[in-house]
């Protein structure tokens, strides 16, 4: 059968932009792992950021209320009642919006897509602190962009808000920086004045300033909560990305939203999110129920996540040889193991390791760098699970470091 | 305030494809509209295919059955429940699919974006019978490619699977054929013949064949269901994209699949589908029971629009002095109005015009054509309500064409 297929033609080509493209270093490594857990070997998952904390209820139950008797499509930009709803939440911040600042999307993903489409010239070139969630690069691949890395270490804190490390990355084709706060996966929160930097810097360049906030309220050891929203000097260059997937535990809702002052930039995302229609209705019907839940529901996440992060970088920073800062927000963490292949090893923890028939997954973190030579002994790990199977999974890292450095004769 | 905004910019720029992009002509009027239906006006919408039968129960039933404590990310390319009934439904057509075939997306728009992103370089040439459906445009930009219309006219019953003007559009540069069958905005329907020649003529110049199939069942006069799924012989090159929303009368679903068996072609829509990590958990387990429907509910289904295009038809065509071709499929027809300007005209008939406080809108066909110069006086009609409803909503037209030209002294 399979011979038949294609034998009409030479080979088909695809386009350079998808060529180039790397699969997901976060879920390249699911299909091995679903392998094993068929075969009855549990795998821990700190590789993707995926919480198991319960999804508010009052998504599931807006959801299952709804009874119109056709599911029709909604406005492009979203339905009033979210967008109502996300007005009420950013008011916690003191950020001022209304329904025109807001453009409902699939997700803080095609927030940043619809994003980089709407600013960005095929060659032109974006800044990204390094190392940076992944998805940045496809979505720069995907406009036909070029990533800046903006280089920071683990020995300064992950820090970038610094006028010399923005120049030094600067160039003529740079129309934007984009940037994650609190950041996956370094754990960085940007200060006010942090903030100030940046936001002084794109002005001086003319740079649109893309900040990705999904995990906004995971700020942890009493720091502020901040949001370039707060920066409202600057709005007319500011874009925010916001996302329920994080905050309310909800990622398989794919609920965003871009949110900016700036009223031809919402002209052009829109042209854009007409394309495609609209989102899922029902999804944002639940969503708006999420952002009606107020500031209880966000500290008791934020204290939850705190709790798991200081079981996490206990645990992990006491492993022999491990190099690894104690990430201040977002729910991830970058250690630097005694190995030289974070792949390989992760490959070995899937397939050949097991403790009392468990093992555990990470991202492997090449592919948050794109500086050569970068991140080739370095692991994101996801602090999703509660403290008690965060020590456990840190002690299988551990187990499993020690197997893999006899194995290789390290 | 608003004075406050943005006094430290000069003018943000935004990249060339958004500033070249249109506003959606099929949504664009969609505010003025919302005003005057605000003040108590009925307004028949003809513009935009959202139908008014009812979303099959199932839907919503296995939606609110869900109970999975967390909502979570699932796979990039889908539930295998949704892909298994995917390849159930296939069957009724003779066509075998496997899950690595599929790739579930948000709705048949972001089906159409991750193939034309896979297939198409910035410059690359994709050619699409013209009347086309208008977000191709938006697609195209959105890629950087450039559309290639294959002119059809009404008095050749928008035919364009004929070699001769299938050359005449091709250039040096052409990488795809992207098609609508049965097609959004003429009612032309392929025969089997007919995409024998497209196949040939894609084999002869290796083209991709994307073949927008989201009308399929929708074919009328006993004309037989056809999709490039039966060409086997050429499945390499081939591409279809697709979709619940207008089948099962779910478009706020958002639930679509690009569908191939190029193995290249799918790792590279994965990379993509990666990047924007997955599809709302909950409606592709709705849209799986919509695709276990079976052939029962998609033949009353077509039965409902033949009568409804039946109506819409006669009605249309009788109106003096309008042009209009009988289609075969679909669920739109295209109409030549004895006016100068049909957006004007529309403006008109929104905001001026009534009858009994009742109006109409469609979609001004402009934005259908790049030919310039065409569909000025065009207008597409979805006959997405019942009968009764298409009749009254045509008998608006007529009246009000003959208020607008004697407002305009014609």
């Amino acid at each position: 059968m399979h011979e038949l297929i294609g034998k009409d033609s030479i080979k088909m080509r695809l386009s350079d932009r998808v060529s180039s493209m790397q699969f997901s270093p976060i879920r390249g490594f699911n299909k091995l792992a679903a392998k094993e857990e068929a075969k009855g070997k549990k795998i821990y998952h700190l590789n993707i950021g995926q919480p198991d904390i319960e999804t508010p209820k009052a998504f599931i139950e807006t959801v299952r209320a709804y009874d119109d008797k056709v599911l029709s499509y909604s406005e492009s930009n979203g339905i009033p009642q979210l967008l109502d709803a996300i007005i009420g939440y950013y008011k916690l911040y003191d950020v001022n919006l209304t329904r025109d600042n807001i453009i409902i999307t699939n997700g803080g993903s095609e927030a940043l897509k619809l994003v980089f489409a709407t600013v960005l010239n095929p060659g032109d070139e974006i800044m990204v602190p390094e190392p940076y969630y992944t998805n940045y690069i496809s979505f720069g691949c995907e406009t036909v962009a070029v990533i800046n890395p903006v280089p920071t270490t683990a020995e300064d804190g992950y820090a970038w808000a610094v006028k010399e490390k923005l120049e030094a990355a600067l160039t003529p084709d740079t129309k934007a920086i984009c940037c994650n706060n609190p950041n996956n996966p370094t754990g960085r929160v940007l200060s006010r004045e942090d903030m100030k930097v940046v936001c002084e810097f794109a002005k001086e360049h003319n740079l649109w300033i893309i900040s990705d906030e999904v995990y906004r309220e995971f700020v942890f050891d009493g720091e502020e909560i901040t949001t370039f929203g707060m920066m409202e000097e600057y709005a007319d260059r500011i874009i925010l990305v916001d996302s329920v997937s994080k905050r309310y535990s909800a990622c398989g809702a794919r609920i965003g939203a871009v949110i900016s002052k700036n009223e031809e930039l919402m002209d052009g995302v829109l042209k854009l999110a007409q394309g495609r229609l609209c989102v899922p209705t029902l999804e944002q019907y639940g969503a708006a129920a999420l952002f009606r839940l107020g500031p209880d529901y966000l500290n008791e996440a934020r204290r939850e996540y705190e709790s798991r992060r200081d079981a996490a970088y206990e645990e992990i920073s006491n492993i022999p040889n491990v190099i690894c800062e104690k990430p201040g927000g977002s729910f991830y963490l970058m250690a630097k193991l005694p190995i030289d292949d974070a792949e390989d090893f992760l490959r070995f923890l899937i397939t050949e390791f097991e403790d009392e028939g468990e093992s555990v997954m990470f991202a492997p973190a090449e592919g948050f760098y794109k500086t050569p030579n970068k991140g080739k002994n370095e692991i994101r790990i996801a602090y999703v699970l509660n403290s008690e199977k965060m020590r456990r999974s840190a002690k299988l890292i551990r187990l499993g470091i020690e197997a893999y450095r006899e194995k290789k004769g390290l």
